[in-house]
């Protein structure tokens, strides 16, 4: 496969979501995709981006990507947090994902960051097995928590 | 208690360091931390802040802290990550961990934060307990997944 790697323009957003959603579907948590085309625009190329993400495609068609922003933490300062990176299904197991983790780490080590982490669900064994590859911690005991925006809202202080 | 809640400034991040150290040891992982004070301060209070705190403080002593930043979720837009609640051993249990979380609450409320996120030890019961209180969704199954700044400096393209 010749596939090209590139970073996002504004007008990928909705291909993107489109990806998104088929995540959130592989994920078994499709309703929690709740951010709309704009947000998600806003949040990438408005007047303060917090997100930059990289394409990859085929024959002119998107058919997955990686995205990050970058997140702090008080033991080792700034990191790359990889927040989704997905290929379409038909398209699994031919190296895409590769590149564009490749290309993440190149974009770690170019802008100095202090280690990239993300997560992964434990049922997803070939996720897990591509991980493996790059000798990555993966480490279990944590519990995520959260308060929904509906939930803040009700909340008297 | 007559506990102080206030916005963290710049010659706190010492003392922060220090209860960021305990919270480390409690977590039983204290060789994690490797940020120096020069790099937690410059991200909190340098040219681009990617932090913000509050402290907990008793007669001037301060006995504990809450650190945010904000998130990107593609499913949910910007979130207030809680990247750290700590409140010193002495003085836990008598409230000043609720003032410092509610006081979040209200930061999300009046920023428009489309929810709260962080995470916990499961085998901090403690924290746990705390947590319910909010009625938190509190979730397994996700690994915590990293690369380290040495990986990713070795890694070859």
């Amino acid at each position: 496969m010749d596939v090209k790697i590139r970073v996002a323009k504004k007008e990928d957003c909705a291909r993107l979501l489109d990806l998104v959603y088929e995540l959130a579907l592989f994920e078994r948590a499709p309703q929690e995709v709740t951010v709309s085309l704009q947000e998600f625009e806003e949040a990438g190329f408005g007047v303060k981006p917090v997100w930059k993400a990289y394409t990859a495609s085929l024959d002119g068609l998107i058919i997955g990507f990686a995205l990050y922003y970058i997140r702090y933490s008080t033991w080792k300062g700034q990191r790359l947090y990889l927040e989704d990176l997905v290929i379409t299904e038909a398209f699994r197991g031919k190296g895409a994902g590769k590149l564009l983790f490749d290309r993440l780490i190149q974009e770690a080590q170019e802008l100095g960051f202090n280690g990239m982490t993300w997560q992964v669900l434990d049922w997803n064994e070939p996720a897990i097995k591509f991980y493996n590859k790059y000798e990555a911690n993966i480490e279990a005991g944590w519990l995520n928590a959260s308060l929904s925006k509906e939930q803040i809202t009700a909340y008297q202080i």
